[in-house]
């Protein structure tokens, strides 16, 4: 046996570690609750948004705007130019969802009112929290939009359907594990991004016991609740992105690892942080997306207001499991020939495959998890990503897939080199 | 314009009308009902089985055990001995599942009692009907076994289940309508023959705000029903098999029509009929089926005993459709490019393909619909089917593909030429 072996250097033992942490990560809904009584350092003014954080001066457009429109919903200020003096002297603090354990869906907006998803990872022990869906209109909070409208909408989630969410959580008594309906739902075309049909139903269907043992206390709240959870595809996304966030948390700080713990965007830039480097952040500038866009809109409509739902990009959904899911051809452009040779290329950029989470077309291959900053450098393959879009003045124009830039992928290896 | 343009035959014409009434079709769950009181012919001493009728001597094994079983659920016999004295002597009268409306799953047995689905066609106005899934045991009467356990089964689904669904449909006003439940499904990982997981969980999503209105009457049932739908993922099935059978009964009797309106099997035959052809049935010996057995199961376990569920296969599903249920290499074997080359061959013996209904995989083409008798002699290119597969003694041991005998179809090109 003359064959020559490759020891393992610390990074790989160190990105061993990681990838073991993501892939046994069993992230369970645990509660719903308020944002103040659960996310850890949540204040009464405190308001949370996406991206690695920047002075409020920073902040433009659709992300700005959503921040002040959580400011007046919270009724930390009569108005956007109080809220905004507010801001700017520091009465209303700015945070970064990341660094609270959320994640924030485009702008990402939480206040301490909000009611949030509470998902513990039973392996690990750590907890990940994600705020709701608004609601099917185009217009919405995390979107840049704040009236009448939009108030509504916050307040029909905040006073009936995640009240009747959270009872009937908490009647099922361990929770409702989220890693078997994301199973299932690879296997019914969701990619868990930007497609989340299937599982939302697989999710209605594990609340359908629990809201018929609410119907007869509370028949009218249990039917607008259904009718909420069911007709929105998109209600299971806030899931996926708390189940992604505590998967990916748990992969943090291992000492060694070149392996990416989170990526996102504020309006301004692209950020990804790697688990052997704390908590920094290396940024870059936002490239542009190969969209689809609802009629009427164009190209130039197209406005960057934040957005980290690219966590599941990070553990390997979303634009790393496209090939589960074709139907996304018709919401955000491309071709299945497209989609499967991107999903390809995420095998070349990660560690590893998933033990569970399976593509049918590639055979039931796993999903590819765990991004190497140094395999990104090397091959030149950044990540593919699934996102929605938003236009200038607010609401979604579209969706598309993104390529992340390379600049923040280099600096991090480059940073990861120099302290190992 | 010098081209020479080839006239439309008489053929082509009716092929023409026959693709239209296929395509035009809008299946509707109305009701659900007993047989008796709904199925056209069915007597209180009639049982249907499965497949182009035979004498009753004809019938064996599983097929033959199933008629039995049904006499004994019904109580037409007090044993079996008396069932088949009464049978030969045709006190108990053996029918043709197809003759009546229905479709059967493999034996398909239908008596006097069991509740049925009441499916109407509301483009063409016919009605078509289908028994209900028996339950996740392996031992079933559809698959050849009668027993305490299997009659506990159908007492539960004549007394419990099809009531509760039943008085849901009839609340919904105007039913509810399969096609929709279908497109979605394709997107979804089904082909509504072998997989109907997502069909079944949209089906329940239809069902739930019906459900909530009975919970406070009849909590109990409501809950076992709820259990019983949501957790079969065949439930649907049955449903898929009465929106094929209206959809393909609205294509009999086109004048000149060389397409197909029938695919069935007995426990002897495969079988087809021809839209242009009348009522006769074109027969085959069965072929072998390229099968995935369950754990402890081999080849020489198979037994053939009847099928009719192969009317999907018949409207653009199940086989015709396996690009859009990658997931379905799992329970029936095979890889996704055998699936992708035998789904494209159908387009080479099809007349249409469906305008709606469409295979995410292939860009949104439309499933390939309307065999045309004369496209399968041409090529050599007969259906393909995904079936479930009985054993010896009765209970499913597996799931698999079956390629149609070309026989049946040459016999039928040649009445078809010799008529026309």
């Amino acid at each position: 046996m003359a064959s020559v072996t490759q020891q393992p250097t610390d990074t790989d033992n160190a990105n061993r570690e990681a990838v073991r942490r993501l892939i046994e990560a069993d992230p369970i809904l645990v509660d719903v609750a308020p944002a103040l009584e659960v996310v850890p350092g949540m204040t009464p003014n405190t308001i949370l948004t996406s991206g690695a954080p920047m002075p409020w001066e920073a902040y433009f457009g659709g992300q700005r705007a959503a921040v002040i429109g959580g400011a007046l919903y919270e009724e930390l200020a009569r108005d956007a130019e109080e809220a905004d003096a507010k801001l700017r002297a520091g009465e209303i603090k700015l945070g970064a969802c990341h660094d609270h354990g959320c994640v924030g869906s485009l702008a990402g907006i939480y206040t301490a009112s909000m009611p949030v998803f509470v998902v513990e990872n039973a392996t690990q022990g750590n907890r990940a929290f994600c705020n709701f869906f608004e609601g099917p209109s185009p217009k919405r909070l995390n979107y840049g939009v704040y009236d009448d409208e939009v108030r509504q909408s916050l307040s029909v989630v905040e006073t009936v359907i995640a009240p009747v969410v959270g009872e009937a959580v908490r009647r099922s008594h361990e929770g409702i594990p989220l890693r078997p309906i994301i199973r299932s739902a690879l296997n019914m075309g969701d990619e868990l991004h930007s497609r989340n049909s299937a599982a939302t139903l697989l999710f209605v269907k594990e609340m359908v016991p629990l809201l018929l043992d609410l119907a007869s206390e509370r028949g009218a709240d249990v039917r607008t609740t259904y009718t909420f959870i069911s007709q929105g595809q998109y209600f299971f996304l806030r899931l996926s992105m708390a189940y992604a966030k505590a998967t990916a948390d748990a992969t943090r700080g291992v000492r060694g690892s070149s392996m990416v713990s989170a990526m996102c965007f504020s309006c301004r830039e692209f950020a990804v942080r790697v688990s052997g480097l704390g908590d920094e952040w290396f940024t870059a500038p936002i490239p542009a997306v190969d969209a689809k866009l609802f009629d009427g809109y164009g190209p130039n409509d197209i406005e960057y207001m934040g957005g980290e739902s690219t966590i599941n990009e990070t553990v390997g959904l979303g634009g790393f499991a496209q090939a589960a899911a074709f139907p996304l051809q018709d919401y955000q452009g491309g071709s299945p020939e497209d989609m499967v040779g991107m999903n390809r290329e995420m095998y070349e950029i990660t560690l590893a495959e998933h033990p569970e989470l399976k593509i049918p077309y590639f055979g039931f291959r796993g999903v590819p998890v765990g991004i190497d900053v140094h395999k990104v450098v090397a091959t030149g393959i950044t990540p593919v990503m699934d996102i929605g879009v938003a236009g200038r003045g607010g609401g979604q124009i579209g969706a598309g897939v993104l390529r992340a830039p390379l600049e923040c992928f280099a600096a991090a290896a480059r940073a990861h080199h120099d302290a190992y």
